[in-house]
């Protein structure tokens, strides 16, 4: 049997080793991802954004373990752009995570960029697609906080939790133009620390204070992962999330949204490797080019005198 | 006068306030970059990278020290994309380079994201044009050694120091594919460390075992930053790298390929703004898009079919 049909079967090593194959060369595992897209669309995605530190692990592996004990299945993908260099987080992370291994509900499964160029947001949505075809009711997908990765996940999940903590006080001011607007639930984890309770008040005034660009108001919560105090409750809120994004079509928006985007951004590699082959072999851009090393021309006139001499055409079928 | 030619006039608050204008909105800045760009190319651009906490900031600070001592004039950039989250480092790299700050032959100024999408490899390339133009003979540009900053950095310096701690030990073998490709000089920094002697062997054999893509030999060598020690010794390889370079055109290779690729990697975004336009809206496409949402074709077939009807086409000057 093809490894995408043992996959749709619910095959923990088929899967394993799918994701292995994305991982390192996600172009061969496209015949697989192919045929496998069928079966995808049904899993409630859940991405897990937050600093280093925050502890986001925790809570995913306890919001984990409250979905299982409503019977359903589990699929959990670690993010760690870092773990080339710094691995020992993403061992920590496994070490929290362990509690859950040996649970034939839950697959769990860490994601490194392994210094491949610019893949490794597609790799994680190839293998969130990986998750969804196995079957798993739930994917929890985690991703550190840094650069671009927590705005990745905006494009792959259904609902956002952006994990803070009471020390991170004066940094809620210098966050707004970026994580406080991709989160639909915040969660103040550490609630047990010091100033907790003014650090909440002031992130809800912050967020109350936020033009909404849809109609969903962003929950704020209060957990303390390690005592499991709170979790129940981010759950519930989970699920309200869940309801309000089925209900009037904007589920559909959403795949929409998200089909419309990977398509993008898939289109953007093939025509940027046309790119390089037709334009940068052209003579009239390497004279550009030996002018701006010459520094008798900047780069950027040069990128605007070639730019304006690109045409794209869209052939039409019947003329192929 | 305008800010560029404030900037070419070696200006601290106007190169200051350049750099805010390309963190803020690189666009803004372009008639400024245009304009100083031919005062660029003289600065001996050096990259640190390496993981958080290996001590590359007061390495860094060390060898800016060092290079002071021959009274070269120095620009530091600290590039943080993870700042708008955990903010907390970068202050500490400052409070560490504050024995610098109040030294009018050294400009400091760090990066960060601030949450926009993809231009921080940009911004920073920018914004060494910058500190070139200024006059700063030596260029020092620290990234954090997170995701992709580690690869940017390489197109953009002429040496590239990775660092690296004694108790990464188990990591080596995982960053064979990544870090040390990279590296001109490898520096086994707290060399005071247990197991520093061995660690550094090791990493000595993985490095002879390379090939390499060039006749420069990668240089390994031990320094204890917060003492001093090894800092002469690391600014002699960085200066024996610099003659390398200077040696058979290298520099002018070098030159011509970073400009090729920033050249390149400019139009992309011009030419992907264009698909966008032309290809996203075209009827065909949404018809695609339309069968990927309903699951009756995957998204890698209709990337494959839009991608054969894209034609490319460089239109001759004297045609437009």
């Amino acid at each position: 049997m093809s490894l995408w049909a043992k996959v749709c079967q619910g095959d923990f090593r088929a899967a394993a080793k799918l994701i292995s194959i994305i991982e390192d060369n996600l172009k061969e595992a496209i015949p697989d991802l192919k045929n496998l897209y069928a079966k995808t669309g049904n899993a409630y995605i859940i991405g897990f954004t937050g600093a280093p530190g925050s502890g986001k692990s925790t809570l995913l592996s306890k919001v984990a373990r409250e979905y299982r004990k409503q019977k359903k299945t589990i699929g959990i993908i670690a993010v760690d752009p870092s773990s080339h260099l710094s691995g020992g987080a993403l061992l920590g992370d496994r070490i929290r995570m362990k509690e859950l291994f040996g649970d034939d509900g839950i697959f769990i499964r860490s994601m490194a960029s392994r210094g491949k160029s610019g893949g490794l947001a597609r790799a994680t949505s190839a293998a969130i697609s990986v998750l969804d075809a196995m079957g798993k009711d739930i994917i929890l997908v985690e991703t550190v906080g840094v650069g671009q990765s927590e705005i990745d996940i905006t494009k792959m999940a259904h609902s956002i939790i952006v994990v803070l903590n009471p020390d991170m006080g004066d940094e809620i001011q210098n966050m707004k133009a970026g994580i406080l607007e991709i989160g639909d639930i915040f969660v103040v984890n550490k609630f047990d620390k010091e100033g907790a309770e003014q650090y909440f008040a002031r992130l809800e005034n912050i967020l109350r204070a936020k033009e909404l660009s849809n109609d969903w108001k962003p929950r704020i919560l209060k957990t303390i992962a390690t005592e499991e105090f709170g979790i129940a409750e981010l759950v519930t809120s989970l699920e309200e999330r869940a309801k309000y994004l089925s209900k009037c079509n904007r589920l559909a928006e959403y795949q929409q949204r998200k089909c419309r985007f990977e398509i993008a951004d898939m289109l953007k590699d093939e025509i940027n490797t046309k790119v390089l082959e037709v334009v940068m072999k052209s003579g009239r851009v390497n004279e550009l080019i030996q002018q701006v090393i010459e520094r008798k021309l900047d780069p950027y006139s040069a990128v605007e005198a070639v730019s304006e001499r690109i045409q794209i055409i869209l052939k039409d079928s019947h003329e192929s």
